[in-house]
């Protein structure tokens, strides 16, 4: 029996925003949704070629207040090819929320507030 | 410029603790830690052979209160090659929290309520 990690989920509040942002900060893009039959769910799941783990966002039509992130205290992560060039996009895009230069990495927000955290490649 | 997703991290209450868990339920082992020079901080990287994707736990020395995980609304998700066989151990660790026999998927929490979703390898 063995296991291995495939995605992870986050519930978003409005898709189109969350798939905008995804796509532009980060470049995921979408590889597969299911749409449940009564249209209350929508599940899509992004990625990019360079692995086979996804985002799975989940977003429900009945849900109206913002989602309740706790603490806040888990995130995801992603390296990059190219730390500098995705700083300034970042910068551009006001969604880094934290700074940790002496670690040299950071941190940016999804339009619902989760943390992602992105290191530059080894 | 591109991204790679890496880790998803966790904070955590009790690091032996998670990762017996970690270990026991979901196969996962400790790949590399990192150690503050004040003790502040532990970081250690959970992973196994299947893919590269890591699970960071991160243990801090002066958090006394449990997390709050909001609305937890998101999770971590496995798949399996044998689905039996790991709802057989999930049930005699005591550790599912949700069935969807329809969609053919449970969830598990581990130590301090993080939801890990559980699906058959197809």
């Amino acid at each position: 029996m063995n296991f291995k990690m495939i995605h992870e989920n986050y519930n978003v509040s409005n898709l189109k925003k969350s798939l905008d942002f995804y796509e532009k900060a980060l470049g995921l893009t979408e590889k597969r949704r299911i749409t449940a039959d009564d249209g209350s769910f929508i599940i899509v799941y992004v990625a990019n070629e360079k692995s086979t783990f996804e985002l799975e966002l989940t977003w429900l039509r009945d849900r109206t207040e913002p989602y309740n992130l706790g603490d806040e205290e888990f995130h995801l992560a992603f390296e990059t090819d190219d730390y500098e060039a995705a700083h300034r996009l970042h910068e551009e895009m006001r969604c880094i929320c934290f700074e940790n230069p002496k670690m040299g990495i950071y941190f940016i927000k999804d339009p619902d507030g989760y943390w992602l955290e992105v290191v530059p490649a080894k």
